[in-house]
């Protein structure tokens, strides 16, 4: 079959995201829990995903756990360091966002700054970005301190450390403020599913 | 409800990959499309991709234009960037699929060493990796030379170009062989599901 050797491979123009959620039945999107550690990030995240998922909806957690060991395990600590760490966390929620799923990115992500980026960078590419603030008050955290990284930043032993000895700037206009000092998980996973349905990516139950 | 501050945030482990596949019945994988500039890569992951998401399964490709100019917009064309993009894509297929997705990374990936190591990465992460062979002699490349780059590389304006003046290493034992020269895309498409029909991640239609 050499004949058909130079016409047999045409350029196709990739499926639109459009046809992709359609055919799909899904819509991509972040949820980008941001908050001090232990303010209950995680923990929100995980009911949510079990949640999303019990619904048959592609979910996905990144967390610092399953990044700075795999993609970012480049990456230290420096300011720079940081930023890049975020900057990659973006973009990797942008294509896991785009291919139809819902990422559930848990950061402690402190500056106001990386996370205008990162909703700029969602807003660019047309994909829905919530911020998520998971509010409690240090004195709340420490005494949870489930790492025991509190303890060891106390000790002198981590230094900037979020909420110790380095800022957190609190969101200034997240579309989620969910006080884990005052509410249960199961009332903080149904707070993000009231917003996912609200913005009709999720079809109200 | 302050008394109850320090009890109501409990660690979660997170859902379980199997869990999710079950729930969401699907298998995450990575097919990565190796082959010359002009071989087909994209084409036949293009087709493939429809192919899936037509048959209601989450599918996306990676590939140079969309990482080139997201997560990997930091990086250069030296041996240490080419490296340092091939590890952060692998990383990435490995997220994708662990979501669940069928990963389709269509990249020339000359050297056989980078595509061990994605490979190895994903059997680290008990994934499947499916190395597939996009094969087409040199001449049929140039021929098609859908971006016009080896008119470039043979004017002497790229340096470094796989199959011109830098060296392609044909996979040792691809999952998959695909000659784009005497195969229709549909031909091939159908050697991608008859693979992935095999290893039970798509069910025999």
């Amino acid at each position: 079959m050499s004949e058909q050797r130079s016409t047999n491979i045409k350029w196709h123009e990739g499926l639109s995201r459009e046809s992709r959620f359609e055919q799909l039945a899904t819509k991509g999107a972040t949820l980008w829990f941001t908050g001090l550690s232990g303010s209950g990030k995680s923990t929100v995240a995980t009911a949510l995903e079990k949640e999303l998922i019990g619904r048959r909806r592609h979910a996905y957690r990144l967390d610092g756990d399953n990044l700075r060991h795999g993609l970012n395990s480049d990456l230290g600590f420096s300011p720079e360091d940081r930023s890049e760490n975020i900057r990659r966390v973006g973009e990797v929620s942008v294509l896991l966002a785009d291919s139809g799923c819902l990422v559930l990115s848990s950061f402690i992500s402190p500056y106001q700054k990386d996370r205008d980026q990162i909703r700029e960078l969602h807003k660019k590419h047309g994909l829905t970005f919530i911020e998520v603030f998971i509010d409690a008050p240090v004195e709340v955290c420490e005494s949870r301190d489930p790492k025991g990284l509190y303890k060891k930043a106390r000790a002198g032993e981590i230094e900037s450390f979020t909420g110790i000895s380095a800022p957190y700037e609190a969101p200034t206009s997240p579309e989620l403020h969910i006080q884990t000092g005052s509410c249960s998980i199961e009332e903080a996973v149904q707070a993000c599913i009231a917003a996912l349905e609200s913005l009709q990516i999720l079809q109200a139950g």
